[in-house]
């Protein structure tokens, strides 16, 4: 599920934000991250931070299906350089475990980890 | 509607991907283009060029309200460096009139202008 290409958007300088969409009550509900926040797991999970994300935790009780866009303005693309990805995700809120354990241990602030299964990444730029 | 600080995001280095955000009839569809896109007009519309962007034409003429996010990893924020807009706006596609020939004659591959109207930008980071 993640490329060499997906590997170098988040790996890679300069850092840039990640946007999270998910169905809520009011519509589309959208959340900013940032690439450098990703850690992946040995079986190919994202991990994020949840600082906040109130909104986006009562959105996955309902349908916990994620769309994110992710890009990196100096990783070369199809047709120049800049890319991104547009992922669709099955999305959990961790708040103990070894995925927990993984984000609290980088970013203490975190209340709680967004544990990511990526269902499909197309690069579309 | 263009407060500094969002004019700070738009138009300073390093450029990051903005997304767009429109509902569709598969559901919430996520569209990127590049902060360094954006032109902004006389009276504080935002123009983006588009190259594709089919399926948020078509998802436009049944609600033509869009949500964007826009952030700045360098940027100063609320807490720390890095900060971020989440906007609201009436969205159209223009092929001819002034708005377009702006865009047209910076992105010469460009089918349409994007043309934004800011309803709501609040600053989230």
């Amino acid at each position: 599920m993640i490329n060499d290409k997906l590997l170098e958007v988040i790996l890679s300088p300069p850092d840039s934000a990640l946007t999270i969409a998910t169905k809520g009550p009011g519509g589309i509900h959208l959340i900013n991250s940032w690439n450098s926040y990703i850690q992946i797991t040995d079986d190919d999970k994202l991990l994020l931070p949840a600082g906040q994300m109130e909104q986006t935790e009562k959105n996955l009780k309902k349908n916990n299906e994620i769309k994110m866009t992710i890009c990196n303005r100096d990783v070369q693309g199809k047709t120049y350089k800049g890319t991104g990805f547009l992922v669709t995700a099955k999305a959990t809120f961790a708040t103990s475990g070894r995925e927990y354990e993984m984000v609290k241990n980088k970013f203490p602030w975190a209340r709680a980890a967004l544990v990511l299964v990526i269902k499909e990444a197309i690069q579309t730029l």
